[in-house]
């Protein structure tokens, strides 16, 4: 069983993944390579060869776990978290941990072998928002977790996997990321001094400056950051204040989609198809409504990050929490604008 | 001038660093592609190659940029902030930054093409640990800067330079890193409660349970955290309690080179040469004795923290600040007891 520990002194939770492991001496051999170009297990047609789907988009008289369908979200095979059990939270001397519980769920975007979201069609991309909606609807019924992150990793040396096939993550787990409280905390702090939404105030200054807007088209905004961290970070935000993802309308929905497929195209056709992450920022689990949690309905607004990974990071970056960026925003911003997609 | 920008949101201040700027369209042909096997400027012999020296280790009759010395210090070729000018800290609407005004010099640790500082001697490297010291004491005079932060790139995907020779870098930064404030504000927390430094109970409790110690010799540790973000990551702690890593006196240094060296060594042999970063963990600068940081001396413990570079680190960890760590410190610490060095 994994196990997630916190560390004692910054309070920052790990997941320590035992059965993952490679052992020891296998590191001395370096990363493992590369991609694979055997035939890939998610495409239509190789449904036994992924652990039996969660959910699916599939005609209604179709089977699960034959081919048919338009998306598909099965376990990871090699899952970060595991799914049954109890916390069990406990100390060890000064030491928190507890059991590594969670779900940890691929998104099969298509059941062709497509390798980039940017190509896929708008409705295409509508229905994999809709499927990362009724996953976390579905995984808040969990009294055991917290949050669950969605996320996507392109390229290889964005952590992606073997296979090249089009496709994200959902990690629903126990505790609230520590990334995720600071904003909660930051935003509340703005709030409560100024009764308003600091990103409704970011979004306000931005579409004022234009500098760093990208594209700005149909609810939807996407900016660089004021304090990127990386060349070419993208942040995409509804206009119309909203503290959360699960909220969006089918409308909206089409809109996302719309936005997220042209700024993804935009990096692939002016960067060379970049690796890059991208995790969606949205409220966490509010069961327990008291606290800093509480009004969080009007304190905070969520959204997108996409971050290409085009530099190396070092040992500054790790070792202090301060990044350095290469390059402007306002000229990557300038950049992504010009790229006709 | 590079600018420091600070995200309005959860306060992390990152380096926006203009000068260093590659054009927009040149991060389409992806990252620079390896170190270059060209003569390297940082051997003796070369010292017109670099910029004058700050300081150096040589022998009392010999000028300074001419061939004899042990050790030099010179600013960086591309640093990341500026040594002149004021901070000139503003607000742009919602947005807070100043001039990246600060120091990045290199030390350079050998006058020999020795690329790790592991096969340097152990007066060698307390040669290196004093030179970091005299720079530290000399940055605090500048009273633009709050924090100076010393560590090590080694390997090229841990982001080392085109030149292999052995060195380390150190920045002095006109703001406290965000990583040092939240251990500061952490081991604050255990002493306002237990009146008793964190790491200093930390260490005990590694001494009796053994299993994540590495080595434990003449008033230092070196251990592999309960919460590693990385496999193989490596903390060194003295034993005795200090706060100040400049505090180091002359025994002590080469008590620290002694176990610097070996577990540099124990990496490098055991995991064939891996990259990797370390960071120097210390108090800032004090010369504000108010709020948190004023009994600094009692609650924190400075350290270093050396982090192989050996997975691939993906959108959920960028996203979140939740580290994946696949293999458990104990069986890492296991491991690296047993090569021999």
């Amino acid at each position: 069983m994994p196990e997630l520990r916190k560390d004692p002194v910054i309070g920052r939770w790990v997941i320590i993944a035992t059965e993952r492991a490679r052992r020891p001496d296998q590191y001395a051999k370096g990363a493992p390579e590369g991609p694979k170009e055997e035939a890939c297990p998610f495409c239509e047609g190789s449904e036994s060869q992924t652990p039996p789907e969660i959910d699916s988009i599939r005609p209604k008289n179709s089977a699960p776990n034959t081919p048919g369908w338009d998306l598909r979200v099965v376990p990871s095979i090699a899952p970060f978290l595991r799914i049954e059990g109890e916390l069990d939270r406990r100390g060890k001397g000064l030491y928190d941990l507890m059991n590594g519980v969670g779900a940890h769920e691929i998104v099969i975007e298509t059941n062709k072998h497509i390798e980039s979201m940017s190509d896929l069609s708008q409705d295409q991309i509508a229905k994999v928002i809709s499927c990362y909606i009724d996953r976390i609807i579905d995984l808040e019924k969990d009294r055991r977790f917290k949050y669950v992150m969605v996320f996507k990793n392109h390229g290889w040396s964005a952590g992606a996997g073997m296979f090249k096939h089009s496709k994200s993550q959902l990690i629903a787990t126990p505790v609230n990321p520590k990334r995720v409280k600071e904003e909660l905390v930051g935003a509340r702090l703005h709030y409560d001094y100024h009764e308003r939404c600091i990103f409704c105030d970011l979004i306000k200054q931005e579409i004022e400056t234009k500098d760093r807007v990208i594209l700005d088209i149909d609810g939807f905004i996407a900016i660089t950051p004021f304090a990127a961290r990386f060349p070419f970070e993208v942040w995409i935000l509804p206009k119309k204040h909203s503290c959360d993802f699960v909220s969006l309308d089918m409308e909206s929905r089409q809109n996302l989609a719309k936005i997220l497929k042209m700024t993804l195209a935009k990096l692939k056709k002016g960067l060379n198809d970049p690796p890059y992450n991208y995790v969606i920022h949205t409220a966490p689990f509010r069961r327990h409504k008291s606290g800093y949690w509480k009004s969080i309905d009007y304190d905070y607004h969520w959204h997108i990050e996409i971050m290409p990974r085009l530099t190396r990071v070092a040992g500054f970056e790790w070792g202090t929490g301060f990044y350095i960026c290469p390059l402007p925003p306002e000229e990557a911003a300038k950049f992504l604008r010009e790229v006709q997609v």
